[in-house]
This record gives structure tokens, sequence and C-alpha cells, in this order.
């Protein structure tokens, strides 16, 4: 269907959509069994089975040229494997097994049919490790850059939520902050920064236009009990754990200096004059676990994620009764931190909303 | 998370993204009970629970401002009601019944608040209509133009497909063809057609701008038995078709002067002197059900939606053993009709796929 398309009876002898979607079937191939799906791409809808006695998860994430990212410094491959893993991340935060994805995307008319195809290739790369089956999703022409959407479905027998931490709980998150910021600053840089090794340089940047969702992790700690609440790090924690806090209706007190922040990281930060604690609250796009945790439950949660091979889970702070907001602490004392990322930040919200 | 951000440490006392978010849960409200949502908008997935007994049905699908409409001739509004109602055909063809959407959207840094509050209001129209639940999505700054995608979730005790149409079935259509296409013609024009009264293009128009998917026909016509494949007219039957006779190994032979045609769609073609029968076949977006069914089940199927206050059943041709293509006859004479629309019509399909 099209606004363009002003004279419906233009011929058309080629097919060029749906030689595109014979691609993209052939590419993500048949459905093996146990995978649910009992009609993927190729018919109006997918036609799926649920796992009886679980919960359906259900996300969407959108991912947009000179907004989200910029073709500079992202291949279709990045594309297609971030979309994948920003929608995975939130499966995960839930405790969830990620099952079935669909991917809309749109594409400038000059978008090779080369490059469609290595976006696709980038997605399912990272779908399949996760044992995620693509089961359906839209294409079209864009008037203006990459837009891509990807649907994401889970399932989970007890979701853990964001509305459920208990003033008390510890606050801990897995892995670390900053690196998603410490590569876009690289990424977004003419020049490599001077003095910084090849090796952090290419971790940051992996992190950031790569980064690996904490699927195994959100599933193990799921289920291990003792987790009361739990979300991914989208946007920074800056933002993100007020988000928690409204939810739950509960405070929390932040040990700035406990922040987990890497060697690569730091290492970015110093060589740029940057400030890495204001890239691990404000940066966003770490995709990490932020969860809240009995105390008594923390120490053995840290210790089988480690044996698992699992992240490193870091407690860096606590929650408390009172008002839905964060106290950040730098050596005892009371700071302001930098935010996270929120679109429309400068509009007023809807009005008579 | 954002490309933009390249200063990370901005400050952002405003909560424009969180404020959006906010007024559209209180837009959308807390699901009723029987929604099976256990969670909605506010954690980082949706929570849902299917039904025992049910496949579960995905859809995504994509609107783009310039491509798909554009914002001299629709509203925020309009966009919303037909990004839910193109989804909702699809679950409609499979005989399913619509139950949750997620929504995606991103729009121009200039979009009001109102604006956006519209867009989610007209959606929400469209969607309590069918009983879907609103339980998520994404809000996210467009570089140009409207952005939206939305995927709809239903359920369905025995789907129809496309690939199960068999040789000596019945083809038959739901409601008339080319309505949508008359009304793009009109909205694109500066000026209304002379000598076309105004309830007929206020059909037209509506039609194409506000569609009402085939919903209750759809699950009547999936329970009703008979029905051996189905699927909806997005693109025109002129390329949908033989989408359905590729995935059923069927041939086609369709009585051109059959395919139903309504009074407003032909008087708009006699007033701008466009032929009718070309948007039928090619205009796209008339979101009727095109259905293969057993011979002698066609009348009771008929006459069952007849009495149901549904959409008009019309006889336009019978599937046929050989090669999945349509022949298209009029007066008995083989010719050829104009296709539906395609995205990437003039791009050679996938290197090496």
């Amino acid at each position: 269907m099209s606004a363009e398309r002003s004279s419906p009876d233009r011929p058309g002898p080629e097919r060029g959509e749906d030689a595109l979607v014979r691609a993209v079937r052939e590419l993500v191939g048949r459905a093996d069994g146990g995978s649910g799906v009992r009609v993927g791409i190729g018919d109006d809808c997918a036609v799926l089975e649920t796992s009886p006695g679980t919960a359906l998860l259900a996300k969407t994430d959108l991912l947009i040229e000179d907004v989200h990212f910029r073709r500079r410094w992202a291949e279709p491959a990045d594309l297609g494997w971030k979309a994948i893993a920003v929608n995975l991340s939130d499966i995960a935060s839930m405790g969830g097994r990620p099952r079935w994805a669909l991917i809309a995307i749109a594409c400038p008319e000059d978008a090779t049919a080369d490059e469609i195809m290595a976006f696709h290739e980038g997605a399912l790369a990272l779908a399949r490790r996760h044992d995620v089956t693509i089961v359906g999703g839209d294409t079209s022409s864009s008037p203006a850059g990459w837009f891509v959407s990807v649907m994401m479905l889970g399932e989970a027998t007890a979701p853990c939520l964001r509305s459920t931490a208990r003033a008390g709980d510890v606050l801990a998150v897995t892995g670390s902050l900053g690196r998603s910021a410490a590569g876009l600053a690289v990424l977004e840089r003419d020049a490599a920064p001077a003095g910084v090794s090849a090796a952090h340089l290419a971790e940051v940047t992996g992190a950031h236009l790569r980064p690996e969702p904490r699927v195994a992790e959100g599933l193990w700690l799921g289920a291990a009990g003792g987790v009361t609440a739990m979300m991914d790090v989208s946007d920074g924690i800056g933002i993100d754990l007020p988000r928690l806090l409204g939810e739950s209706r509960v405070g929390a007190r932040v040990d700035v200096d406990r922040l987990p922040i890497d060697e690569p990281t730091r290492a970015v930060a110093a060589a740029l004059g940057a400030d890495a604690t204001a890239w691990a609250t404000g940066g966003g796009e770490d995709y990490e676990l932020l969860l809240a945790c009995a105390p008594d439950a923390f120490e053995r949660l840290q210790r089988g994620l480690a044996e698992r091979g699992g992240a490193r889970l870091t407690r860096i702070g606590e929650f408390v009764a009172g008002p839905p907001a964060a106290r950040w602490l730098a050596r005892g004392r009371e700071v302001t931190v930098a935010r996270g990322f929120e679109h429309f930040a400068g509009r007023p919200a809807g009005a008579g909303a």
C-alpha cells in the first residue's frame, strides 16, 4: 500500500518485495521442532504454540537512523544484531525465556538487497544464539533513513516485575556500566583517542554496536529465588532506577563509588577527558540487569552467577522507605548524577493528560 | 538511547518521554478483568495470559509518512486508527480473535503532545471496538516524518491459512474492492472531483483513512466450516491472490466482471476518468477477506454472513489445478489486470538469495 502510487494501474513485472520476503524466509529457514512455530513467515500472521503454565511476555523497541545510531559507524549487520539485543534484554529482565521475534524494517530506496540481507543475518546470528525464531515482519521503503522495529515474545513462569522492590532490599547490577557510552564516544570521533589500546577500543565499541543481553543471567536470577524486582538498564540507571522506584513506590540510596566501571571504559574516559561515572549513570544502552533482592540472598545470587560463568553481580546500594526517588552518595556525601537519555525531553507532556 | 547525545552528561530536568508514557497509560486505562493482561504498559514487557486450546497469532505492519500516507490529508487520529486496522485485518484473515497490541511510534521533534495523544486516541477507538488491549510500545523522536509500527497478537482455535486452498474450491471476497484506491485518488487531488456527491466522497475517503477490518466476518467464517483458506486483501488482489496461489500450489480463474465494485467507487472513477477495475485489482488497502471454500459451502456462508449483518460475500472465480498463477477473464476472454503495490519493485532480489 502506498501514497506514492498515485496511478494504481502502474504495471509491476518485478517482484521486489516478494523476492525479498522469499530471500529472508530462506535465510531464516524452517523452524525446528520444539520451536513452537506452527506457521512462520509467509502467511498473514505467525501461528505459535505457547507453553502451558507460562505467561506470555511481549515487547517492542525501535532503532532509528540518526536517533539511535549513525550509518557512518553502524553496519546493517550491527543494526540487526542490536535490534534483537535490545528486545532480548527486556525479556531477560523479567527472567523470561525469549522465543519468537517479528522484524519490521524500512530502508531508503538506495539501500541494496545485500545490505538488507546483511541486516537480517545480523539479527539471525543473535536470535539463533538464544533459540529465538524469527516468525514474521514487514518490509517497506523509507523516505529517510533506516527504521527498525522488532517485537519479541517470550515466556516466563513467574515474571520478575519492576513494581515489587521492597524497602530493605539490596540494589544490585550485573556486569559493568558506561561501556556503551564510552563506545559511542569513540565511534562519534573521526580519529581513535590516543593512548588507548586497540583491545580496549574494541571492547567498548563492541559493547555499543553488539551488546550481549543478559539472557542466561535473567533466566537464572528469575528462578533462583530471592530476587524481588528486576529491570534492564537501557537509558542509564540515572533514569531507569527512578522508573523502578516509581513502580515499586520505594526510595533508594546508591553508593556512586561502588558503580561497576571496567578498565576499558576508564581508559577511554581518561583519554577523552570525560567522566566515566557520568557515562555509568547517564550513558544508557548497557543492557545490564538492575535488581532488588533480599539482603540474605545477595551473596548466594552473586556466587551462583559466578559459578555458572555469568556476569558479576555488584551491590550498589539499597532500597529505603520513603518517596520514590534515588539519593546518590559519593564518599558519604549526596551528589547529583547524570541522568539517562529521554526522547522529547524538551516537550511538555500531553495537554489534558 | 541516542546517537544525538554525543555528550551523555547533558542534564535532563524535563521528563518528556516518561510524561508521555504516563499520559498514554492513563488514556489506555487499566485493563479489564478477562483481558488476559497481568501487566500492561509500565514494565519491561507486557505480561499476558493466553487461552488454553488456542494458537497465538502474531503480526506486525508498518505505516510510514510519505510512503503509506501523507500528513497533508491524514490526521494523527486517522493514523492511529489505520495502524490498528491493518493489523486487525491480518488477525481476521486467519479467523482469529484479536487480543493485544503494542504500538511503536516515532515522530518529528515538532510533533505536538496533542498530536501524539490524538494518534493514540485514534488507535484506542478502534482497538476498544474489537476488545483489543494496548499493552505496550515504544516512543521515539524521528529525524523525518511519522513512523508507526504496530504489533498485534490474537488467538485462534483453528487458524485459516493461505496454504490450504484446493482445486475446485470457490474463490470469494467480502465487501467491495477499489474503494480505498478511489479514496486515495480523491485525497491526493487539491480539489474534490466535480459531479460526485459529498456522500460518495465521504464513503471512499473514509474507506481509505479509517478502514473497517472484517474482524467479525473472519471470526464467523473461520468457525462456520467449509472455508479452506483465507487471507486479507492489503496490496490488491492482483498481487495478493498470486501469493495465496503460491502458498497453496494451485491456480485460479477470476471472472473480472464479477469483482464487487460499489457505486461510490464507480462514481469517483467516472469523474476522474479512472479505471475502477484497475483500482479493484491493483489499488490495495481494501482490507477485505479473500477466501477459498468448498463449492457446496458458498451459499451457506454467503447467507450466514448476511443474516449476521456482515459484509456481502461475492463469488469471483474458482481454484483450478495447475501452476500457481491467476487467469483473469472478462467476458470470457483472458485479460491482464493491474497488479497491487510492492515495495522495492525496481530492486533485484538479494544477491545469493
